[in-house]
């Protein structure tokens, strides 16, 4: 695998997304459509011209590799090596004017994700992991990504973006780990995934995902030492449920309050709660 | 009531907040201590220095005014104006990493506040209005407040800090508001209100809050041509209770929705909702 070329696509196809998105973030022109019959699930033209910008790139620089896109679904490849696209991750959050909304690029080969970027425009931060790299470069420079350890579940942030989340089981799930920890936050989309690789919270848990929201993240997330599975442990990289963990035991706790009630008293007696005012 | 020293005062105060809060955003000295006994409600070092700086400033430059501050509290005056400052507003936000706080400087006099301010150091943003003012300042330059209008309720979005929002019956009252419209959202802060002034967003609706939460914010949002209340229609400015909203219109079926059901069916007969999909 040629990582030089890997790192610079990847960094070409995001710059391409960015002169897509950021004339229309928070434009008039913005105008919406919505994907569903019945709900809300907006796509936009930034959206659409963003992947077909990424999707430019890769035609040229690397046409032999698949892709697997939101907008523009499967296109298939003879490397084994398949790009894994979200124009923008978090539409609703951009047609909001809020910033937590992501390109998001993922590569991965058969066994799953090896690199992956998280490229926030509005703020200018740019958080890549895989194949040796692990960095957010921003205005203020270059700095390693690495998750933050030591911090125990009951004093742990939690971020999901919706508080709705997934089926009613699921939801319920969620509500144990998020009993559990200190702090709970909403509504940060991928940019969930970048505050965890800098070391600013310790879990993201999600239900309901496709592989594209998930490939790049994940590999992002893994560079910077964290955990990332589904909720019965295995690989996540098809999406569905996520938990990402800054460490091994914040992994297994979420886990074990995610499968059910008795995981949580298994998980309180190996690691004993404190919390505050208690 | 001199304008151009009060714009000058609340731009030397958000200078010097910046430098008290952003060395320490998603700084690793950074260590959040708690407020309450039960349960958490953070306060840092970069809290108590932003205040300290921004009331070095109107000691400096206006000795006669009142100030109300989250930090320090109440400072008595001779001048019939009250600065009321929050240093960061958002410091759960702040000590996770996450772009939403900001810093907050309202004046008020008799009748509430007359000016505002929300400035977010990080993304380096600039809301201000009252006195004549109302605009964003940022490195793209500077273009003025103005909330949209023509959105009817079921197209509208929908903001809120925490979906477990205040009491039991608050709690149903903003429910009724959110299945009315097409999209909420959580975890903003202040910057929810800054996206309502630049017509982004439709509604913020939270409760719980306090004076120094609110003062700013409500002269940014009607600056922008917004209306802002209390759940039953009055002054907001004491905190508690508040709806802001980008319209009269959207404001009034709001409020009849937080108020109880029958506004509910009343405002649906105003405004007759098409909902995607049916």
């Amino acid at each position: 695998m040629d990582q030089d070329d890997i790192f610079a696509t990847a960094a070409a196809m995001a710059d391409a997304a960015r002169r897509a998105t950021l004339p229309l973030f928070r434009s008039a022109d913005l105008r919406p459509d919505n994907k569903l019959t019945t709900g809300f699930d907006p796509v936009t033209r930034a959206d659409r011209e963003a992947e077909q910008a990424m999707r430019a790139v890769l035609a040229q620089r690397r046409p032999d590799d698949a892709i697997m896109g939101e907008e523009f679904g499967d296109t298939p490849g003879t490397s084994g090596l398949t790009w894994v696209l979200d124009p923008i991750d978090g539409t609703r959050a951009f047609i909001s004017g809020a910033p937590s909304w992501g390109t998001l690029i993922g590569l991965m080969d058969a066994s799953g994700p090896v690199y992956g970027m998280i490229d926030q425009p509005f703020t200018g931060e740019r958080f890549e992991g895989g194949l040796g790299r692990g960095r957010l470069v921003s205005a203020l420079g270059e700095r390693a990504l690495g998750v933050r350890r030591g911090v125990a579940l009951a004093q742990a942030t939690l971020l999901s973006t919706f508080p709705e989340i997934g089926t009613a089981q699921e939801y319920d799930g969620f509500r144990r780990v998020s009993d559990s920890v200190r702090l709970t936050r909403y509504g940060l989309d991928c940019y969930a995934y970048a505050l965890l690789s800098i070391g600013q919270v310790d879990l993201v848990i999600e239900a309901g995902l496709h592989s594209y929201d998930v490939a790049g993240p994940i590999a992002v997330v893994q560079a910077a030492g964290g955990v990332v599975t589904d909720w019965q442990g295995g690989p996540a990289h098809h999406g569905g449920q996520i938990v990402a963990a800054a460490t091994p035991e914040l992994h297994a706790q979420a886990l074990a309050l995610l499968q059910g009630e008795a995981g949580r008293l298994e998980s309180a007696t190996l690691y004993p709660i404190e919390r505050e005012g208690s």
